[in-house]
């Protein structure tokens, strides 16, 4: 997993346009918002779902599964910058860092988070990413939805309107399967379209497990959210507590919110457990997104 | 001309998801961003340069370049909504309405610019707009890279940077080249690729007819900004004057900017004038954008 980690660290330090480029200032500050911080859980899902699909993890080109990577990452790096505005959960720490726009200004946070999303679908489409560009233009359109009104974007708004809200599990489920669910499961569907010869009935499986993950991933999230220090987390701890948003914990309490990580875990689990050794990688991350402690 | 406006007004009535959908208070500032309002400039050039490009307005599908020409507004008017924030212009009227933050709120405004850039995405990822999936994975590159931190997202961060600054004319120009320019490309560069059977030797002339007609279309909002007062403008007028912003009319003086746009269009015109009746409308168009007097 370290070995995709670093993969992906040299391809975002690569497609990130450098410091030296005009305008400095906002590839300066793109740069901050990306690189040096961040599990990157997508970009690995994007490498699990790819072998997955493959069938072997020699059989699908790291290169593609890379570029994919940085796009999701991307998307995920703007989604955090704007969130952390002042108009939205107006936030000063993210990644043990001052946010993007304590760092910079609100001004730069804005434009960086334009761009990279920009920067997401142009590296989507000027490298070669599936054997031929149907496939590649789906995965445009997957992620393009993924991030939208009627995804991740959409689940932002829906948050939003439920601050204060007496929210029930599922409309909490609703907010979530927007706001972190949509690109987990874009994360696994471009994943496995770059696989060569992708054979389709793999994707009903390998979505479902994108499913169980993303929001055993939220689950776990708040989880951690009422159990950490500001310092293990590097954000600010019991902030949705304090903001009287609803999570899981605050729905089920702690226990059962851990008890329910822990079916959707096995569930993930169970969707993808016959797919044979190319699955093992996304056998690891289910058991990395719901077991890990920071 | 009215024709392909109603064209397009309608075609953008029918992507922007209705106010129906949830989250329903994210897709009604959606609509109010883009419908009712606007010249519809983008959409225009992609219609005018798709017939140039097929040579006869016949032989290139109006439902491509009615879907091309909705994925450039998107992109234009997330950037207005954006540009219009507390923290960057902080404007309270366009298109003679109030801004989407100042009817919405911010973070709704925020989360409008977001969503409308993805859906920009979608609409080219998910329509047949070319001739084949390669040809369009390049249109999707090319409003990527028009867009982004080289291109428009960049512009707006030379402008913030530039605010008191005494600019050179080519300073002036390298930012609006990046500000209003790129897109301008991008839209003639789109309909380009939507006109079956390209031939590629026509694109050098339209991408110079781009360059002429964007940087003139600067030059002239530049004098009626000048010239006009807010109610005619439907925007507030004089604002550049008074944040002390360089402008074409500051630099030149009004005499000298009016005739460097006298001579764009001249430009502009003569870098398509032979592409015979196909061209047309980028005449009549280029005619439009220097004569215009709102």
């Amino acid at each position: 997993m370290g070995n995709v980690q670093a993969r992906v660290e040299a391809a975002l330090e690569r497609v990130l346009p450098s410091g030296k480029i005009a305008p400095q200032r906002l590839h300066d500050a793109m740069r901050y918002a990306v690189l040096g911080g961040g599990k990157r859980i997508r970009p690995l899902l994007v490498f699990a779902a790819g072998e997955a699909a493959a069938g072997d993890p020699d059989r699908v080109d790291p290169a593609r599964l890379e570029i994919a990577g940085c796009a999701v990452e991307c998307v995920h790096a703007y989604s955090l910058v704007h969130d952390d505005l002042p108009c939205m959960d107006d936030d000063v720490l993210r990644r043990g860092k001052p946010t993007v726009h304590v760092e910079f200004d609100q001004a730069t946070a804005l434009l960086v988070g334009d761009g990279l999303q920009s920067l997401a679908f142009q590296l989507l489409a000027e490298h070669r990413l599936a054997d031929d560009a149907a496939a590649q233009l789906e995965m445009v359109r997957i992620l393009a939805a993924a991030a939208g009104s009627r995804g991740m974007a959409g689940g932002q708004a829906i948050d939003l309107a439920s601050v204060g809200q007496a929210l029930t599990l599922p409309e909490l489920e609703h907010m979530h399967i927007h706001k972190t669910g949509a690109l987990i499961r874009a994360s696994v569907g471009l994943g496995a379209r770059c696989a060569n010869a992708l054979a389709p009935e793999k994707l009903p499986r390998l979505d479902h497990y994108a499913k169980c993950i993303g929001l055993a991933f939220q689950v776990v999230d708040d989880a951690l959210d009422q159990e950490s220090s500001t310092a293990t987390l590097g954000k600010t701890a019991g902030k949705d507590a304090a903001n009287n948003k609803p999570t899981y914990v605050s729905l089920l309490g702690l226990p059962r919110a851990k008890a329910l990580a822990e079916e959707l875990r096995r569930e993930a689990r169970d969707a993808v457990a016959e797919m044979g050794v190319g699955a093992n990688r996304l056998l690891e991350l289910a058991d990395f997104i719901v077991l890990r402690k920071f």
